[in-house]
């Protein structure tokens, strides 16, 4: 159980983390369909902490614009939710963890075309058909809300990485043909697709991406009022403690136990339920795509802070 | 997140769980292998909430004793990591979601043997193998720990029960050979099978399981002390959380948002870290082998407590 | 064994077998995702014996041209051998049968982008893909590669139907996505496609098909020469009794004992070697995908002439 | 087409065989699960071919007993469809193919307990238990049928070596437990498997087996009268070509052209229908489990016989 936020000393904490986390050596991968993604140096480390009561703590690289990437997946899944009164999305998706990475198409295959959970690639792209449908461009949507969370006007989306990226989404035009072909996508595959890629290129800082997640640490409740109910605000938690770090999601609630999303970019989201937003930063990844120094700084800072939700 | 346990009217709460959710009339299916299960009256249905202060509130058929099935598992994993000081048992199995349930062969087969996570049957049945390196008859065991921790005498293997069961292990039998031949289990598989279906034949009722489960809402801390670490409590409910539904994991955090283990005889044990463990119990399982009522009530009881992680 | 053909009365043969199969009432499925061949009346039924000697032998609807659809695989695999000195095909594409159809995108993520055989849809785009590094219009190459082999200029390209077909190729795209993404495509995903459905619409007749086979029942030897080796005629013999038939290459061998290779369009070409080549039409199909009166038609003929490679 | 055997010199050619393949130094594996397999010494090999005349021709160590493991799965499979008049074993297992190896399980659970054909294990299991029915201990039937066809009292049972194969047994044990969960085995899965590991180490030569397997090459008729019908002869052949090799049956078609059956003590049966049968026997196998001299040996007698189906 999460105790409550007494006053820790968490700039000093942060700062202890930055020392004891940036990487002092080349350690890790990038990942190999992403070049730009390589181009970062492996020793940025960043760190932010945005508190229910609207305080930021950071520390180290906190303030240097990274690619998002898959961290955008909880946002569209929020804005998703948001529209979708009738609970029609989760006919086309479900919420269970998705098993072995193994199982991406496989999966698919078995189950007729409706992807595990929203936050594997075929879930994903399933969220964006769904939000193309009211608006075509949602990937600018996107990011308008971001900036709004974020109280910020810093965030982008880096067309130019988009493209590059896009040039290398074989896997991810497969996965959408494949859902077209089991009638689960509105939109053509290669639009569905391009709007993904632009959400994944989206630049911010994790003191930017600490703040745009705070709503889910304040049951829904957002910079300007409320973003989703208390409930889906639960809800999204629970898909990211269950399916929000790949193939790692049972590792990292053990090790962690906290709410996360991570990003091939090197970030992580965590949410402290009532307490906070996190947002670390690094760019080298460990075997199942998650930041190597980013899971290892939130393991020590959630024994540092007592902060789990077990 | 949870909200601290303000003398909430648990008493009365249970009752109206009790009065809203008793089946009235015969749903859902009960276990095609296990044909005792199938004579309990559908009618059935318990609850008990055993609070980390010491008290014990309970409604409806709270004291008649059923079979815990799969809710053994919780304990057996309690006890192996009670004696594994050097993590041993992490080698044999992982703590990550089984994906579908259909995967269960294949998921052993291309992982080389190393179960997903403990909760699954072949899991499971490692952890026994575990066990039995110092206890031979680990169900005996077992049974001897959750006496001691429910406070009481009343907990017995059904062994008549077991033989049944036994008869129609056909599939655990081939999962522990399975086993076996990736190296991955000591003991001999028919051996192994025996203690697990004798542990899965245990007889308990909802107050006593409740008590017995108290330890992991305390922080690791039993009736009578220091029964696993808190960092292993808090793990273990994060596994259960995951891993503890089969493959409504996900459905379950979702609607109920705390961490759960069901069997098919019809329990489901929940704890809430640092407020208090509960057991709810009805016969009758869904598509998914989870308790329909006792998933029901206790969505019911998460929304009219506020208990949840997220 | 194939016994010597010793002038059997292969006329009236035929002319029974039409009697025999031709569907009386409306049986078996059309394919769910190719609208037109939905549009075939039922009852159609042909069949053609073009004889190693050069006789040619046919009854019923033999004259009636017909979507080739998959049965265009073996020829355009021949025409990739004839090219392919280096043997270089071979490393992108397995000569195994497939196992179940279930495994279609299983299989080649499993083994990593190469499919199992030139049979399947991914092999198949595979030597498309191998045919248009030098000719783009790989469709029209073999369209011209057909009219000489049946020395006949009745064959052309369906243009409308292979409009219709790409507009339902999800699942064709997906998988040519997939195998970009492997590495295992040269050209674009889109272009390999459209070639490939070109060459499944072309339309022929029993006659001209057995004709265009003939080469195979005579040691690579065609209308005018050589079209492959010896040893290459066998192998593409051997592939055919493999992995000709979808899911059902073991029971056709099981019951027909002859190499084959059906389309959806509801045509077989069957090859006895050292004989005769073999085209049966008749356009309603069985669970799996092959002609059902056809089938059936060609375990008799096998029964009434002997005719088998075992 | 198998031309006919016009006289070839063929003692000759076998020892012109042996020469050429006899391995010079160590190569290849041996199981890694049947310890005793490996202490065969690498250099042996020997061939044998048994004509439709009566003849004998043989080479090398033609006349070292071997142990025959998977080629039993030939002459259980003739025993069982001698006695199955209704064709009640091919509602128990399918005739086709079973793609890559790694789906053993898996194809058995995707597919409801139906193994893909008689020749894998779990199918292989299937028939022992159908012919247990009649003959409980039906490794002492099968070694009698071999004995009658061979005509020779060389042939047994090396218990001993049954007996270390039945301690390895993991894998079978879990196949044979899985069937019986699934309904598809009558007897017990401990005798089954006995049985079939005691049929499995059955000792013979080259020519005993090139003998015992003539039946196949004469439409059903052995050495004292019909052992099928030519019809059952022919689909046995149809069986051995498609899935005689483990997973390398569509590459041995395509380099042999003949329907063979592999066992992993390093022997290979071949029949060349209307013509011979043929026994090739060196114990070092490939990556598929199939005997490396031997397979060699085999491509290189259908290139200078012209012996082939195709």
């Amino acid at each position: 159980m999460t105790t409550a936020l007494k006053a820790p000393p968490l700039g000093p904490i942060l700062d202890d983390i930055v020392r004891s986390h940036r990487p002092q050596r080349e350690a890790g991968s990038v990942p190999a369909n992403i070049p730009f993604l390589g181009a970062v140096p492996f020793d940025r480390f960043g760190i932010a902490v945005a508190t229910a009561s609207g305080e930021v703590f950071s520390s180290g690289d906190a303030e240097v614009p990274f690619s998002i990437q898959s961290i955008s997946k909880v946002f569209t899944l929020a804005m998703a939710l948001q529209g979708d009164r009738s609970g029609s999305l989760w006919s086309r998706v479900l919420r269970e963890p998705s098993g072995t990475s193994f199982n991406s198409l496989v999966q698919l295959e078995v189950e007729h075309g409706i992807p595990r959970n929203p936050f594997i690639n075929a879930g994903a792209l399933v969220v964006t058909d769904h939000l193309m449908k009211e608006t075509p461009d949602a990937a600018t949507r996107l990011l308008r809300f971001l900036a709004t969370q974020a109280a910020s006007t810093g965030a982008y989306i880096d067309e130019a990485a988009a493209a590059g990226e896009l040039a290398g989404s074989s896997r991810n035009l497969a996965l959408a043909h494949f859902l077209k072909d089991f009638g689960n996508l509105q939109q053509t595959a290669e639009s569905v697709v391009e709007n993904y890629v632009r959400q994944c290129s989206i630049m911010m800082t994790c003191v930017e991406l600490a703040r745009a997640g705070l709503f889910l640490a304040r049951n829904g409740q957002g910079t300007h009022g409320t973003v989703v109910s208390a409930s889906e605000a639960k809800r999204i938690g629970s898909i990211m403690l269950t399916c929000g770090m790949y193939d790692a999601a049972g590792e990292f609630a053990y090790r962690v136990g906290l709410p996360g999303k991570s990003g091939v970019g090197g970030g992580i989201l965590v949410i402290v339920p009532g307490v906070c937003a996190i947002c670390v930063w690094s760019p080298r990844l460990d075997a199942k795509g998650n930041s190597l120094a980013g899971t290892a700084a939130l393991a020590d800072l959630s024994d540092l802070t007592g902060w789990s939700v077990f």
